[in-house]
């Protein structure tokens, strides 16, 4: 039977990334076995189970003995694939020793495999993440030192405001991976392990002799390598909440970098270009910004993922029937899109082309006008106010009107003789404190 | 390399089910073969192409014959599956005689075949879907129909508030699948196969030699089996917001369903029972509503989906940069959802087991005050309305003070016997016109 | 006590619009009012009440006369406004003539009336809304037939592909609106009366007599000016579905319109300008596009508001316990972003300028390679296609590198004398069929 | 001209809290002149103007001097309501001395007042939210003490599983409203003001003469009481995304509570019941679960609104042209319907009735199967698996089929004589750790 295979096809904005490989159906299938075999090693670290047993879970708990495909099909029946893995593993480890089979997930419930499963393949994707923001961090680094001084027009509400510099873009670039890294990070380092048993009172590990369930839950925790919680999880879903918030501000965080390359790589703008553009035979002069382009998708997608992740907080009962089954798939979404676009990211910073010379000769667009709010500043004191104003107002209109540099018409005035007018109307010499911005920005680590 | 396989596994909902074999990775790039093969065919209908060439192309357009693993590495250059499937669908016909291999492709634009292949898909789970809805409705029409005169406690707020009837019920979650239906089959129908070229103009056709480019259009359409439209929609994208709608829709439709079966089979309650619920070895007490779960998980991410799909209508140029690409994944995870939904809910209601005898008993829980709305109207022409009111006040309080049926302390008061208590007092006697309610609903075909 | 009030301070979108007005909490009073009047009158009409009350619920049922403030606190108690309003109505029609009080809200529950109120609010604001899309159709129109010729670049993933015309794109967008409002006509045209009693079996209005409650509703329908339906709709939630359908979509067709003017009213492009931009008295260079602005601002935020809208569906019970409520603020805020953007739209598309000379002078930024795809179809037959790509490629690496028009390197090609050049390299004449689709989709009505 | 007047008719959730004044266009007036007021004497403080001027502004800076509704009107203009009210503040300054004028908001773009009115909206709102949010938690720890010991079924997919206690219930409530206060916490110590004029640079300033714009930074986030950040964060939205992640996260975390309630109080059910419940004068009987009733429809709202903002990260330029604008809105509107949702949590949960009668006597509905699972794990080393697997099957048969208790049916069999079925079957001796689990969980603080 076909099942609804899907290895990337429609998401160039993951496939082939590390984070598909740690996210993949044979990935989780892995950390559910994972999640089991730690159960059985905490056990027996705690005389709860022979420590031949462990071992032969450990030894079973291999995702290539497994039939995924089989596994997936047979979830449905009791709505989760837990179920028929126990099944399996139990029957895998009792052909080594039937002794050994009743120790198979004793205690548990499938909700602790799961979420704990969940919650290594998150940590894993994670690390790729941080891995992959770390490169985009230092490339911003490179680019906002490199270009601490390269003035270009600032831009708001699409319009030239005044000008900036392409180093202090780049610095918020990086402060915001940053932002995104740290809130990564500490989610990452609570990510906890899962153990609560039938309704979250343990009580079936008691039943089965452990005399002390919290040392159990170290024991479980510690095996399996994610932190203890005071309380089972199975419905406060903080930790699955606080990674859909970590996830959407990274996916946004990218989509700024990515917002601001779509727009400066556009044909008429050709501020910026992406290393190794996507080409069309048909079309030989188009460099796509395909790196930005998959970012900005994924950024699209991300925060309605959250949201259905955030929703599913107000789980009913001690196992919600539904609000849990609908964390799983948006969640592993989530980090992939986000493994991809980190990735991506780090390939569209390294490979960034900043042309300099396109953004000085931008400044002059306005006929000079960028750095009329300078001058508004600075003549008022000489002329007084209404002066001022009525001067540049009209020197404005003739700028546009005339087709010339503002500076020339402005030199026309005897009034301003005694000013510096080309150090006054020079754009790249009114990017205010874009400089000493970027480089306090450079000091956060 | 291991790409992100994903099988179901964390799909109870959509695994096996036939919307997943036709939402699949191969079942997309058929779909997107079957877009080139028509494309040459409909030019070869014009005299564009020799039809040796749409016949070689016709016999290349197998989706065993290409590495789905490669191509959606490959798609991550371009930033779509279409490229790099051109070029193998180029040297795969090229190979047969290399004079065919220009009219692969020719004329169009990767979203031509990447839009009409989604098109294709959805029409094909749509099918599917609609058929499982059709089975739905007949379920739930018996259900009406056999229980038109069952009486149960209405609910609002959590609490019973007067009786209602689960025919009435039955026909309100009919009504809802029927209206899903009539959405679906509208959207269904004019699934528009996409041609527009290079930037929707259809230029490349014309310097291809394509005399009537709207010929080529409906010809096209034809092939491939869509609905031909006026303009080329790469960034008017009515037909993605009209599924997103129609399938938000239908999995909020099977949602109320899901929502009131998991209500009523509550351990506390059981009016319903799911026939085959999921079990646990453990609990053998345990039969867990385990389709309206998954049904209710669905229910819960459609709409975020929907929201995606919706956000990608604002759609800059002639291609926007990341709107497009961030329809695919959500498209066929709502595509997925919503046909996993329906095959859930078409066992849900044909295997529900309907507990009359439990619901009966459910209306005296509130010692006969359900029919309180009841005896406010028929006493007060009686009594008076302030002593009618004072009369069902104070009775009211004794019955739950006194676990005592408010029949029998209303029998208590000489001024009540000429009324018919036993009827008044009767909550299968207070079922308005849930039964004509429910006749007229059935009518609707 | 002040409570949240809220005029629109932080909506320049919608703030002054005619659905702001339409939308406000004293018009949402008077369509409750409207609600409760039509019911005793239907009563009336069917003899259920006399007709003396009717004309005295009718006279009192002026939103001028309840005090909205005090109605809101007291809406905190039951969980909504209809409760303490009936309150009010009942002292102010009894205070006329105290027999009349018992006829107000006669066998009716709250959300009887809220839920009709609701769609008289909608019907209103659709209305509103309706006309404001006709104005931005024919505005639209106009720029398509005025504008069918005027070539300009078509843009793909931000980069120059091939020409297309204004024309077409304003077709395009024009298209998008008609698609919006025949959706917006379609559910306007359904828009229900709600009646169903505490738990939509109509029970307690055949308590009070009715005979046939089918009448009723037909009558309480009609009285209201809404559309009858077979069943209540309590937590059969079509109606609101549909809305939230037609609403994202009408905002995300508006935010296409607005994405493109955004664009192309940058500094470095220009193509458009809105009629009258926001303007800066520091920076009067500046003339920002804040309609397109506020209407991309709507596009962004509708598709979540209608996700909330369409998880409401999953209803439980005969009134469930949040999911209606969740309803009341986002509809209406869908209702008031749609209106104010199409009013935002009707204004933005009127005032709109188009520089067809600067579209003209931007066909030659990328020196003639715009119309490369062109020539590889054209070239090949002449030159054999391996020639002619080998040619095409070298002419467009010095094109870009000399600066050079395309058109003046294929000059010296001895090869290509007898191809008409200046034809084959003009820009405007590569449109393909945009004339043809433009005067094609202005067919449409 | 009547604008969209809202002071919380459709919102009962909200109207009358304190975080409804707090969030109201007055309030938001207020909050844009204390902004303005800030800087004014930011800048007297470091001598750039005159403290006159400070004073003046201080002493026009009040809500009540201007008019709201104007200004939401002419706030279309520009896009935003600063650029009317800067307007008007200068007027009312000037008119105390025409020399003061011009230091009203000098250097300063409408974004930056903008930002800080709305953090400091935020900042006084969530200190509401917090308070209400520590009543909740003391009223939970009153519970979880009080009910430590007060058994009652766990319930999963809706159904008896295993029992647990209220107190460990409590406590988990308990645990995520103080995740939430965490959250929230650390979000309101770093809410910042915006500072970077025109373009982020805060070139403005330095023309006006500020020789160090780090010290004018300080100062301004000093007198308006808010954090001060390295980079102006125009573009680097992370104080919204922070925001929108806790607010998002508190109403899930009060929705968990509120879905228990919900399902606890139902009329099967009725181990809960509000403190006062909403009543209906038609239907005595009921006492609506109102307050849980409008938080789960705040926490059916919040995801989505936090989606909008989330996908506000992605803005491009210095100052986007729309997804800036959709901040507003949603932001205030979760604040409101966060603030709503405390004050209702605490009065929930302050007059929370339990009934530990009721839930005791739910532990038997199952004849005793709900604590199968201790039995399958305790008669195993008895009677080994096999038989113990087999006798428990058969008994849980016969307890439902006979309506008999399960300890009564084990007691026939002579092989148990020796176990304490008294105890082994009392499901209130199997609630494991859930006591020890309450105690650990109520130590944090």
């Amino acid at each position: 039977m076909t099942l609804g295979d899907t290895d990337g096809l429609l998401a160039p904005g993951w496939a082939g990334s590390p984070a598909a490989s740690a996210t993949g159906d044979t990935a989780y299938l892995q950390a559910l076995l994972d999640a089991e075999a730690a159960l059985t090693r905490a056990q027996a670290s705690l005389g709860l189970a022979p420590s031949e047993t462990a071992a032969a879970v450990d030894s079973a708990a291999d995702a290539a003995r497994f039939d995924v495909h089989d596994l997936a099909l047979r979830a449905g029946g009791g709505g989760n694939p837990v179920i028929p893995l126990v099944a399996d593993l139990t029957a895998a480890v009792g052909a080594v020793d039937e002794e050994y089979a009743p120790y198979v997930h004793r205690g548990a419930t499938s909700q602790d495999i799961m979420d704990t499963a969940t919650m290594l393949v998150a940590a894993r994707t994670l690390d790729l993440v941080l891995a992959d923001l770390a490169r985009t961090e230092r490339a911003l680094a490179r680019h906002a030192r490199e270009h601490r001084d390269t003035a270009m027009p600032g831009r708001t509400l699409t319009q030239h405001a005044v000008p900036t510099t392409f180093g202090l873009k780049a610095a918020g670039w990086r402060s915001l991976v940053l932002d995104a890294r740290d809130r990564l990070q500490v989610v990452r380092d609570l990510l906890p392990a899962q153990l609560g048993g039938a309704a979250g009172t343990l009580a079936a590990f008691t039943a089965y002799g452990a005399a002390d369930t919290g040392a159990l839950v170290e024991a479980y925790a510690r095996e399996v390598g994610l932190a203890a919680t005071v309380l089972p999880w199975h419905t406060l879903r903080t930790p699955v909440a606080d990674l859909a918030g970590a996830l959407a501000f990274t996916a946004g965080a990218l989509g700024k970098t990515a917002a601001d390359v779509l727009t400066l790589s556009r044909t008429e703008i050709r501020e910026l270009s992406e290393g190794s553009g996507g080409g069309s035979s048909a079309m030989p002069h188009k460099a796509n910004p395909v790196r930005a382009t998959l970012i900005a998708a994924a950024a699209r997608r991300a925060p309605q993922l959250a949201a259905t992740l955030y929703g599913s907080l107000a789980a009913e009962d001690e196992r919600p029937a539904g609000a849990w089954h609908a964390e799983w798939e948006p969640l592993r979404e989530l980090l992939r899109l986000v493994g991809g676009a980190a990735r991506d990211a780090a390939e569209l910073t390294e490979g960034l082309q900043v042309h300099a010379d396109v953004m000085r000769a931008h400044l002059d667009l306005t006929h000079g006008l960028i750095v009329s709010e300078r001058l508004s500043a600075e003549l008022a004191p000489v002329l007084g106010r209404a002066r001022a104003k009525e001067l540049l107002t009209r020197a404005a209109e003739r700028a546009t009107a005339e087709n010339r540099p503002l500076a020339e018409l402005l030199a026309e005035e005897p009034e301003l003789k005694k000013l510096d007018l080309a150090v006054l109307t020079d754009p790249t010499q009114y990017t205010g404190s874009a400089g000493a911005l970027t480089d306090r920005a450079l000091e956060r680590r």
